[in-house]
């Protein structure tokens, strides 16, 4: 349990469920080839104000396209998820099988199926077994609380459930915030190959929602990379039912909200990067002194991504030469003889020019270290930025080149 | 040995000092840790037109901002080149110890620094180990043709030397241009971690053989790809010394010179791509009906550049969304419903929809592959463009963890 401030408190490995009025199930469909979970409902009691962000992949699966629509009046009382298939790039069909997840949903839980948000993740390319999708959603128990089941059941290359909850007291009010995410490759800064639902008992105004949700997304899924690759299934929902009965939350009293929002999606993300596929290692690039922000980003991004950067850090080889060399490439404005850069904590060149340091001393840091931290003071303005990512081995490439995923 | 048309023949591992007047010689200086070729001297017997073309990363090494500088003038009469170190990344050092290679080669040549161009490679960060570097240049020993050494002493992790000559007729006048190339890490678009010399004995207008360099640049060095990293280090320089006695080539009369300038080009740079770090099989991709041809290279790149494409090329699966799920996200122009997908020379997906195919017999005949053929018809326009590549391996993380390099 981590608590910020006086304001909130972060409790990982919190189920989705803890949030008053949300219910959720999950079945093994038969839709990945092992016996699985891979079909999933969340369901809030009552409607809920709703808002998504999407891929900006300009291939878009089926139920992506789908959910755009189900969302256009920001309302949504249920989210039907299935992993082992996309259905994407299946033509028309895949379109018909989204809409007829949202129908089979619906009927089940007596809703409208425009209620229901659905999401897709596994391979691209395939049509979605309706069978087993049908038998499978009819098969669903929902739960009030406790199990992880939906956390397992979108999970495709992770090894493990990513779930957390925020808690925070807004004028006496006590508010739930908790959300689940999977992703593990194809996972890079433009909303990376990652489904992540959010729940909240907050009363909230629909557009502060969509207004929030997309900043929380910016500062944490839009940060982190495994492998630069983004897909055609990418979405965050967020679903606020409001049995909290807090003073609806806008944007003249949302500042707290958006904070803890922003530390519920960067907890989830930092999940992600940590569980990248086949990695073994968390990287943490910190990028100050830029011309600004969206400069600063862009660095940072630049370096976790770099394939060099981060097999050295696999290897744990203080190779420091290749953070330099793929900031250079960032396209970023930089003046060389200004640079200061540190790996590990260690300063490794300063004001341009390397710096003397215990090569042996640093390897040895850095095979003990699960978390390198690697920090650029580019020294010239204000920006600031983070972001995360993972070590590159050789197992990313027996993952990625073994198994159809 | 390969003929175009009745025009020109292009003649692999064809040295350099094939070209009349050049002569090349290299040494082992010690620069390098293991006992190998690691300096060498390109020298041509007259004043050459010279033209260059430089790395795009924002951090230059010490022999790039020299070598800008000495191109000023269209002239030059000889490189010197080392590996083992790229002399980047060290603060003022560096071009003091640059200036000092030039100097070195200038004396022992008896021509002026300024006509001599220095390109370094290797690792970043490092001094160059300037008394080896001194007995190296002077121990260095020019030969009029046959050895291959300038070219094994500019290699860093390449497996192979890569070499090639292509010999025109123009006017009735018999021109050679012949060039050497370095690369195999740090491989991308915007001008690669490579190194690669040309000369040839044309007499040409040095303003049209600067474009005409950048114009074969950008349809082949720049669109290879290993792994998405450029370099401090980055330089392709040619130098045209004339002894082939024909009416200069220019503007006008340019057309056969550039095409065979761009089939040298291609031709090291597909033989980078085959080198690639780990690489088992060449890539191949090829984008038509694009809105233009920028659009087609876009895409090219981002296929071609996709650690999941490479990865399931590696492994012999035949997953093909992923080549369609990197298309969506090159960002170019798109429509679902036109998109066409050949992989291997299988139809995998037709107007959007996927084709029925046997996985076994595609995956079959990718073992038997070492050179796989990509190719996606955008059915938007006539842009067209062919990129090159190489499949990920394990071997590729481990050359990258396991050595400084």
């Amino acid at each position: 349990m981590i608590y910020w401030g006086s304001m909130f408190k972060l409790i990982p490995a919190e189920p989705i469920t803890s949030v008053s009025g949300f219910l959720a199930g999950a079945a093994q469909a038969g839709i990945k080839t092992k016996n699985k979970l891979d079909l999933a409902i969340l369901y809030s009691e009552v409607p809920c104000v709703a808002a998504g962000v999407f891929t900006t992949n300009r291939i878009k699966s089926a139920p992506v396209i789908l959910s755009q629509k189900h969302l256009s009046k920001g309302q949504a009382q249920a989210i039907v998820v299935n992993s082992g298939c996309a259905n994407a790039c299946v033509g028309e069909q895949g379109l018909t099988d989204a809409l007829e997840m949202a129908r089979l949903t619906a009927a089940k839980l007596d809703i409208l199926p425009e209620e229901v948000l659905v999401a897709s993740t596994g391979v691209i390319g395939m049509l979605l077994p309706m069978t087993q999708v049908k038998a499978g959603i009819e098969s669903i128990k929902l739960h009030r609380d406790g199990d992880h089941d939906l956390a397992k059941a979108i999970m495709t290359t992770d090894t493990r459930p990513k779930e957390v909850a925020a808690q925070l007291d807004i004028e006496g009010v006590r508010l739930t915030i908790a959300g689940v995410a999977k992703g593990a490759g194809m996972i890079h800064p433009d909303l990376a190959t990652l489904l992540s639902f959010i729940a909240t008992d907050v009363a909230i105004d629909v557009d502060f929602l969509q207004s929030a949700l997309s900043k929380a997304v910016d500062a944490s899924f839009n940060i982190v990379s495994v492998d630069g690759e983004t897909s055609p299934s990418d979405c965050v929902f967020v679903l606020a039912n409001g049995l909290a009965g807090n003073r609806p939350i806008s944007f003249d009293n949302g500042e707290d909200f958006q904070q803890a929002l922003n530390e519920v999606c960067t907890y989830l993300a930092k999940s992600i990067a940590q569980d990248g596929e086949g990695a073994t290692k968390l990287i943490e690039v910190t990028v100050e002194g830029a011309k600004n922000q969206a400069e600063a980003r862009q660095a940072a991004r630049t370096i976790v991504s770099s394939p060099l950067v981060k097999a050295a850090i696999h290897g744990n080889d203080p190779n420091w030469g290749r953070i330099v060399s793929a900031l250079g490439r960032s396209g970023v404005a930089l003046i060389e003889e200004r640079l200061d850069v540190w790996l590990n904590n260690i300063c490794v060149m300063k004001q341009g020019c390397p710096m003397p340091f215990s090569k042996e001393e640093l390897r040895a840091a850095l095979i003990n270290s699960d978390n390198v931290p690697i920090k650029v003071c580019l020294n010239l303005g204000d920006g600031q930025a983070t972001a995360w990512g993972c070590d590159l081995s050789e197992e990313y490439v027996r993952i990625n080149s073994e198994y159809t995923t």
